[in-house]
């Protein structure tokens, strides 16, 4: 069976997943990187990294995945549908090697780049977009890349099977919250709680078997 | 030292520490007793209840405190001060010992009640009320008892030296925030975080020292 997986998805205590502004010189806005600073001193990101706790969260990010569906906020800076030569944060060879579906208002052809990766952008609701993916994936799972308007679109429509989030302890006060709209959404879950000992909390929401 | 404390505060994943409308019936709305089982279910509470790492700081509350401040809508319900009879929920006798501050802009009298309780009703600024409350206690600490705004409003004066907070793996949706306009709080604090087998993650922030 072919699953829908979030993984790494980081949030301040007070649920934002960004900062604000967007821009092109800050994705996170005034966040910086302190949202992702626990997965970039894990080996999955830097080979001297730690390789306890965070990394076996951080390294489930890859394996089993056959396609990744993003939002227009994820894929550029505010503006970037009206510059052609756009083509991600990530260089030219993005770290994701599957097919990856860009979900925006403003849809463009398929960009191809190094190492399998292959940007499709299409307008669909979050279910259209995962059938869409599911297809293109093989057989293997689809993650939901983010960011927050997208994971809660998915996790609204009941379409997650396991999401793993890390709380960092910081209160952002601006950007986008994840959890806006989403009242009893644990139900659908088994979540399991795990605090690191670099002080972020790990949890995991895995659908109940009904 | 005197210092500020808050204990077993209570928030859901997205940051609420009451659910709505509070009520006579319903003190924290729709979020009924959820934010509240783990302690209920601790030697705190009930003697068979359990005796581990919930209970151990359920059981901080009390020791070294002189005296606690509370908001108005902790003492009671919307329009509790239209009722000259209204003495709080916690019958003759109720679980504090110690003189007890209420923030409103509805005084009345103190009310002295059985074991040791005395409410006195203020309209005070957070540094005020603190000033008053850290005479009443004797050389002991002061507890900020909640509600929310009443806690964050303290956080915001800087006046909080330590702060257990609970939260509950639930997304309640709408109620009191505590978070809000607390941006870069934490900078103030080292920040513990253990997950307790009983599925809610203990928070401890203490104050550091400059
Ligand atoms: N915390 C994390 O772990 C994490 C992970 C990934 C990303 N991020 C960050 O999150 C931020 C982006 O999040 P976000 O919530 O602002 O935006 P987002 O979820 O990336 O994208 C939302 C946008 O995608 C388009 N869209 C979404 N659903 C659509 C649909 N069904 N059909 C057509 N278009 C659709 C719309 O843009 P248009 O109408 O403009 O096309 C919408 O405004 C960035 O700062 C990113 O760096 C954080
Ligand atoms: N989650 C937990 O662990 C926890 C702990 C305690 C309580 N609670 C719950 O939290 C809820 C109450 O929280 P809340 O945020 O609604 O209210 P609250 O913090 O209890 O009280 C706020 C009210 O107190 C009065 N007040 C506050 N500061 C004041 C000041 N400086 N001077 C004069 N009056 C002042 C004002 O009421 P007036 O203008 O009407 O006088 C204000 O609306 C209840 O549901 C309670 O059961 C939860």
């Amino acid at each position: 069976m072919s699953r829908t997986r979030i993984h790494n998805f980081s949030i301040s205590l007070d649920g934002f997943a960004t900062g604000e502004p967007q821009s092109l010189e800050a994705p996170f806005g005034h966040a910086g990187q302190r949202l992702h600073t626990w997965m970039m001193r894990t080996q999955s990101w830097d080979p001297d990294g730690s390789d306890g706790v965070d990394n076996a969260y951080a390294e489930r990010h890859g394996p089993g995945i056959g396609a990744e569906i993003m939002g227009a906020n994820k894929f550029g800076p505010p503006g970037w549908h009206e510059d052609p030569d756009w083509k991600g944060w990530w260089g030219p060879n993005p770290p994701f090697h599957t097919p990856v579906f860009v979900l925006t208002h403003h849809t463009r052809p398929p960009l191809e780049m190094e190492g399998g990766n292959v940007f499709h952008f299409l307008e669909a609701s979050p279910a259209e977009a995962l059938e869409t993916a599911r297809a293109a994936a093989d057989g293997k799972d689809v993650r939901i890349g983010g960011g927050a308007t997208v994971v809660r679109d998915f996790l609204a429509a009941g379409l997650v099977d396991h999401m793993h989030l890390v709380q960092v302890p910081i209160v952002l006060g601006r950007g986008v919250r994840l959890w806006d709209g989403l009242e009893g959404v644990e139900e659908a879950f088994d979540v399991e709680t795990v605090a690191s000992p670099s002080g972020v909390t790990h949890f995991t929401f895995t659908r109940k078997t009904s």
